[in-house]
């Protein structure tokens, strides 16, 4: 499932990866609950419903990929996490060095 | 603006209907606006935000249609809204006899 060109991803290293990103994604839609519970608990007109929609496609859009464990380049969506927050470097305990290394060193490229 | 083919349209009837369509408008919206903050306060999932997301898609595309006073068939909205119960047969009084006629058969044929 999870594969990143010219790198080895043992089965627990594969697990530890679902799982961050499983975690993650808990954090993140929690997140996105209470900040939708009170946007539309302050909608006072049509366009506030609308602002709400357009901001509810942006962010599906946005989940769809980003959690996608199919994607080949799951070491890229693990780093952006990171970056934003949602995962801690910790938190990938067990992966082999280098691909810490290399989510390590996204995180501070982007 | 509003025309129906073989139909004649007053000022004082365009301005009749642009004032029933705004009315109508602002009801729907207002109730959209209390089932929203409703659906929103229950939102517990991920699946219940897209939900959420899909019912705003679904109404969006709903009313965009239905309150376009360009649209050449405003005597087929007005009937539509008169059957969905936001606006009265009574709040378009002004416009003449055939007009009110129509909309009041189209409301019994749906």
């Amino acid at each position: 499932m999870m594969q990143l060109t010219n790198t080895q991803w043992s089965i627990t290293e594969e697990n530890i990866a679902q799982a961050a990103l499983e975690k993650a994604k808990e954090r993140e839609i929690n997140a996105l609950i209470t900040t939708v519970r009170q946007q539309a608990s302050g909608i006072q007109e049509f366009d506030d419903l609308w602002y709400l929609h357009d901001f509810l496609s942006a962010r599906r859009y946005d989940l769809d990929g980003k959690y996608d464990s199919r994607n080949a380049t799951v070491i890229f969506a693990l780093a952006g996490l990171v970056k934003e927050g949602w995962l801690k470097l910790g938190e990938l305990e067990g992966l082999d060095k280098e691909k810490i290394t290399k989510v390590s060193a996204m995180t501070r490229i982007i």
